[in-house]
């Protein structure tokens, strides 16, 4: 099923604006989910929308949400997300990071109460477009899957990491990536595609390596494997994952391990901690941009691998689906799209009732 | 052989004032390298202390460099090296940044001119016993053994990523590790050991893999694997390392590119990004320094996986070894104690002179 990405956005955002998420709030999130599957982020796309639904009519997610600067300074804030959808909290970070950098050079910021936020990449890719530096990681308010180094159990979540820098003449260097293997929504994405995962990505609730990712899913819980899998990098991946949670969760200081603790039930989903550099207080912000350049071109020089046509910058490959996919449209597994479809089915939206006629007219089919 | 830090402190120190290097400069570069032992970090230790000689001589590394601060702003510092031990230009940072961070809430420091700067983690660790989080990238000067995601010849250094949060009631949990899956300073450690490195650490520079470290070496010069190794985490480990050129020599713009395409003569060898948040902007210093100790418990309370005895917290084995190596002295490999005995008495340091009896007297013998 290919579906154009003004069209899935549209049909996401009256699924979104029909549970009460106002306008412009179900724009960015409609905005950043589609967007994740034109990055081929597929585990962060529309993939999700039952489960923010579910959220929603579950009293979790607060649709309509008052987003606000709870403290500041100068080079610092929380961002209280009041439990509305993290998307629209992590896009009000950026902007007030970007906005402290361009007086104080480095800024940094801090959500409290937030929901699921989705690619922690859409927020650092757009501080590097306005010329900064960007910086994040998030963690995720749970006893996650990832067994620290040394441990039989999960207790950290999948978080991720991500930066992004603003190269001269191109898109920026982006990297994006959860401190485990693979993030758990690749998981999800594979069970949807009938895949099994590369082995050393999971093991069972029992401890045994597996290719099945439904294992992962089976009591007791599974549990994915740290950046490095059984190798040295392992420590490293898992030292990772916990600063995840000290730069986020810790800081933002939420009744994350007493309600742990004492089965208590948690107001947020993710901690996320985002910063932008400024290159104007360092060389130049012009300057920058032309050594990010230079380091691009240095790394892409490289003689490429057996197996390897040429050598991808850390993002490079994800600009490149985007550009083909706004094009072409946007392969939905059957499963997802008949999992939207119901959903507008059930709030009546006007393109699921007109289904025929809207496929007819607005998708690409190939 | 087993010497007390103490005694190797002064040694050193000797050695470097006998070199031109000023008492204070040479005190912080003896206690870093011993430091860098005492944490079981051999391959950062005085281990380097030849290489630094042959550097002074060869007028490389500047011995009474003025290490200055020469762009500032309220968040943010660049700071001159002087071409002199990067050690001592790290450790102002250090300073400048939590100094500025107590201030404002977070700040960041760049270095220009540095040569080695030993552990980064010795930085972040001393910003997290000042009450705030560290964070540090470096990258080195040079086009170094790491392979990027695809490519296969070496570009990237070991670029290595600290950061280090301050714990309530015990040693911060510090993370210092390089992005290739070991340091190469580890490739040295282990020839001097005269041991084979594990599978997966490195390949020679036909594109095997090997677990000689000799391997690396020769030319044409091997390469060293992403965290991540051969595994998926490999393209993460790969963009780690080129966040760090990004975040230190891309942004202090050095002439690090031209250079290297012109063979021109580096000034450098280490870019180092170093910054400081300071909790009491978010939740306040004393709930973040009990909420890392509650997430480091929730940590350490996992059950430990097979052939663990239990969880360990990053950097917890390190001061452990720490501790019991100051009680116990420090254990050198004979190479790396002859080498240092030869250039002592090279330069008719006191105590290589009287080598016999200052070995009764103050070493400790097992």
């Amino acid at each position: 099923m290919k579906i154009r990405a003004e069209v899935l956005t549209e049909d996401t955002k009256e699924i979104l604006t029909k549970l009460g998420v106002p306008e412009d709030a179900a724009q960015t999130v409609a905005e950043e989910l589609v967007r994740s599957n034109l990055m081929g982020v597929d585990s962060h796309g529309v993939l999700r929308i039952p489960r923010y639904v579910k959220q929603i009519q579950d009293g979790f997610i607060k649709p309509d949400a008052n987003v606000k600067v709870v403290k500041e300074s100068p080079s610092t804030a929380i961002i209280d997300a009041d439990c509305g959808f993290g998307h629209v909290a992590a896009r009000k970070m950026a902007q007030v990071v970007c906005e402290k950098a361009a007086k104080t050079g480095i800024a940094c910021a801090l959500s409290m109460n937030s929901t699921h936020i989705g690619r922690a990449g859409a927020y650092t890719e757009w501080i590097a477009r306005q010329g900064m530096i960007g910086f994040a990681v998030a963690a995720v308010y749970t006893q996650g899957p990832l067994a620290p180094y040394g441990a039989a159990e999960g207790k950290l979540g999948t978080n991720p990491i991500s930066w992004a820098v603003p190269r001269y003449g191109a898109d920026p260097v982006i990297m994006d990536g959860a401190t485990t293997i693979a993030a758990e929504g690749k998981l999800r994405a594979y069970i949807q595609k009938g895949m099994q995962v590369p082995e050393g990505w999971i093991r069972d609730g029992h401890g045994n390596n597996t290719t099945n990712p439904e294992d992962f899913y089976k009591e007791p819980k599974g549990t994915i494997l740290p950046i490095g899998g059984l190798n040295a990098g392992a420590a490293k991946g898992s030292a990772l994952s916990i600063m995840c949670d000290m730069f986020s969760i810790a800081l933002a200081n939420d009744d994350y391990w007493t309600a742990l603790k004492e089965g208590g039930k948690l107001k947020a989903e993710n901690g996320f901690f985002l910063m932008a550099v400024n290159p104007e207080f360092f060389c130049g912000t012009l300057a920058y941009e032309k050594q990010v350049d230079n380091h691009a071109r240095f790394i892409k020089d490289a003689k490429p691998a057996e197996g390897f046509d040429e050598v991808l910058l850390p993002g490079e490959f994800e600009f490149r689906q985007a550009k083909k996919k706004e094009q072409e449209g946007i392969d939905l597994p059957e499963e997802t799209w008949n999992g939207l479809v119901s959903i507008g089915q059930k709030l009546g939206c006007k393109w699921s009732a007109g289904l025929e006629t809207v496929k007819a007219k607005e998708f690409v089919q190939f």
